[in-house]
């Protein structure tokens, strides 16, 4: 399906009775909480969708996530203690295991009350990062992660980061699904292509696209410096695939004039992975792999140097500023004025309310693990 | 109309059903935003009355107030770039000009949506300050300014200042309604007189008049050596004219005994304009102008130095302290106890209400500019 | 009466109905506020229950507590100054008495408005703190203190300290009613005896005992070496008596084996006593009274010094990570896992919200001081 942006953007204003519940998560989904690497054999704390989680290894390294707080006196479980893949809580020594069931009690005769437990949450590590399944654990579906296999590919080469600051996930989801704000907040970048470029919004299922296309053009100034293409017209293309809840793949396609993305000699893949730790907060985790100049260290230190500061140092201080701006107040409550190029950001915020509003009405019949 | 100070406190409590909404401001009223040297071409934010709104000059120098946040994506357009009157949005490049419309869209085919303009508020220079009209445009009326012309006379020597700090602006104002806090707050001063002097709470119109006089009286200590009249028996009256919603003109006349305000040897003009920044902050610009010792530069820099340190040491930390103690709870809320004395800040707050919750009530037929 | 552990548990959940509204203090009741060498002949402020007071001595060093709050402007009265034991506004000078009456208006015709009264509280000095009566003064009842006067036995040799910090004081108590903690917490005690002895919750009237005994057994380590009794067998006890508000005495008795507490050899009393400074802030005041090694001040620098650390550095922590991890709810609200060990907190928390309910539904026809 196939849609001109301005329609689009009219659309979704007609459609506002969409909307989902104000500050109501998306449950039934993967969050990423973590890199796989930050996660070893002893207890890390992270708070995402409001939640506490302290995450683990077990004995067989396999990934754990509980609730970090324990059901007997709210005790924070990370300040505990971890052995033997069972966590003993630091207050009164109630020991849980990776399902979140008390296994121990110290106190007198050392019953184990039935109602003794932690919620646990689903856990899978894939494409370097820990996601957790926040909703009914019985509909966990591996099938539902979004695909970044590509960080896995050892053609290419991979660079990764973490940003975490203010600002409601869905903000920073709508920096990345209108480029357009590249040339005016990344000006090193010096990217007019992502502004002026023709641009194509497409729904597939509860898939969004937000592309740009730039034919028989130049590349920006610092993407031709990077991939040594300086001066040469090419064909580019810029591909943005949005699933919720804010899970993104951003691939560069570059190939000489008459070319195509599936023979583009030169791609950047990226991930743009947005968490929520609160409802004004988020976690964001990106990732790069490159199939240019792949044996070049000095490159990569380059660009994880440059990625890290154009989202800590310009995209994050700006979405602050208009978390802030936005007063505690919700964003359509504040009637935005849409351009055209904001399609596929409203777009995806569409799919995204659809989808939390299906699921608050829906009765499954299965309780969430709280 | 002449009113007995105890009556107009005990008719202000019988009146308290005139009392406007709590958090109102007063709409159609001009505030103080800024001193005009602070502004230039150059983006300045500063938030008044809740709203955060961005100053500037344009190409003909005249002083532009803008809401400072995009309509797009809520952006603060004070982090964005000033060029020939015009001001580019820094997060996607719409551009504005001195009346709020927006002039230029970087985005696809850059058409400008009708609704893409931010509210621009009347703005007027005068007195030094820059002041802006909060409520409907078309009602802006530049003779509703406040008279403060004596700091632009040339023959008399004026010095100025700034505090900003928490505290309803009421209770900066009530702090100079009533001056008899000086002998117990600013204990360097020295000045029963504005204790046991007699008092006059006037009103005429809207404006509202609080007048300390002393006969054949020595000066408050500070005040002889600062007009080298120490030891000497004079008359003397100290004036405050209040006028909505915190504009006050604070006038100490002194003359030979059997003298009048009007023949006054020696007087200091100042004034005392409170802007609320929030319902529990506000500016306070003050300014006095001397008709004595003008050439003394010295003496200049030692009023600077001594009002400074008085307002921002003295005054300031009690306010707080007050707007601490009320807890988040209205003035009246909290059933002060009323003396005679507090007559005059009682009549202006009287008056305040009554503007605000006749503004509320009335239909103009006219929209503010939000 | 005698109420097996498990029982009281269940019977705490189905009594829920008896909890009081949430937030609502015990108001007819003796609070500490300071230690009694902490007041002195000049104003000292202290928050407690939500009320800023303060507190200072007369001429003949009675201790006075007055709310710390003009009720002329709000001014805090602590900021002004003290003199013959009249206290004086810093702000427009008004002047109390140590009953709370305005004895003094420097202003006009100097007359003293009848309302122009600050709240006094009841108070008493006694086992070296400064009690304050938060409700109606005239049902202030000195039998009412609970008894600690232990510290005032010459025989005995006492230290005491105080802790500031977050968490709801009932938190600070349940600490001490289920001293269960102690092997997890204070490792460095290493009491298992405190998890593993028998335990007896016994009510009386509207006190609450939660004792644990230990015959023929060691001592923990740590009391074993300051007893000089490491290595020998003995039976000891630990009695905690709980008083509402939040008053608790704490006796660790030991004897040889076949003794009893009365005739134990070796004791120390102390005395927990919590007082809400807010809903969500507490100080806790402690003190130990011993009657071994009584001359030995190196002894008692050690003992100050090692409970000083534990009430700060683990009990502390571990309370406010519990209120930070509550978010804000009620305690029953998050539906607590019980433990047979929480029997006596459940149950002082039982007899507290009976007290308030009751209070709250009273008709007394006596006005509170506010």
């Amino acid at each position: 399906m196939n849609v001109l942006a301005p329609a689009a953007a009219r659309a979704s204003l007609q459609q506002r009775r969409d909307e989902a519940p104000r500050g109501a998560y998306l449950k039934n989904a993967w969050y990423a909480i973590a890199w796989s690497d930050e996660i070893g054999r002893s207890l890390f704390p992270r708070t995402i969708l409001d939640t506490p989680i302290v995450l683990f290894r077990d004995t067989e390294d396999r990934v754990v996530a509980l609730r970090d707080r324990c059901p007997h006196r709210f005790a924070p479980l990370h300040r505990g203690t971890l052995s033997g893949g069972i966590v003993q809580c630091p207050y009164h020594g109630l020991q849980f295991d990776s399902a979140g069931r008390c296994v121990h009690n110290p106190h007198g005769s050392g019953v184990l009350p039935k109602a003794a437990t932690v919620p646990a949450y689903p856990a899978v590590e894939r494409f370097m990062l820990v996601w957790l399944w926040m909703g009914v654990p019985e509909l966990a579906d591996e099938s539902k992660l979004p695909d970044f296999s590509y960080v896995d590919d050892p053609a290419l080469t991979t660079i990764k980061g973490m940003v975490q600051g203010a600002g409601h996930y869905e903000l920073y989801a709508d920096n990345i699904m209108d480029l357009g704000h590249a040339q005016f907040l990344h000006t090193g970048l010096g990217a007019p292509a992502f502004t002026k470029g023709a641009r194509e919004v497409r729904q597939e299922g509860e898939t969004v696209w937000s592309n740009v296309a730039s034919l028989n053009e130049e590349l920006a100034p610092l993407h031709a410096a990077i991939k040594q293409l300086v001066g040469r017209r090419l064909d580019w293309w810029v591909d943005v695939r949005w699933n919720a809840p804010a899970n993104m793949d951003l691939t560069l396609y570059v190939d000489e004039v008459g070319g195509s993305r599936q023979t583009a000699k030169w791609f950047d893949r990226n991930f743009h992975v947005i968490t929520p730790q609160t409802t004004t907060s988020s976690f964001y985790f990106w990732a790069l792999s490159r199939n240019y100049r792949v044996n070049d260290t000095e490159l990569s230190l380059q660009l994880k140097a440059g990625l890290d500061a154009a989202f800590a140092d310009e995209d994050k201080p700006m979405i602050v500023a208009q978390q802030a701006a936005m007063g505690g107040e919700g964003f359509w409550d504040l009637h935005p004025v849409l351009l055209p190029c904001d399609a596929g950001a409203i777009r995806a915020r569409r799919v995204l309310a659809k989808l939390i509003a299906a699921e608050t009405q829906e009765a499954t019949g299965l309780a969430s693990p709280e």
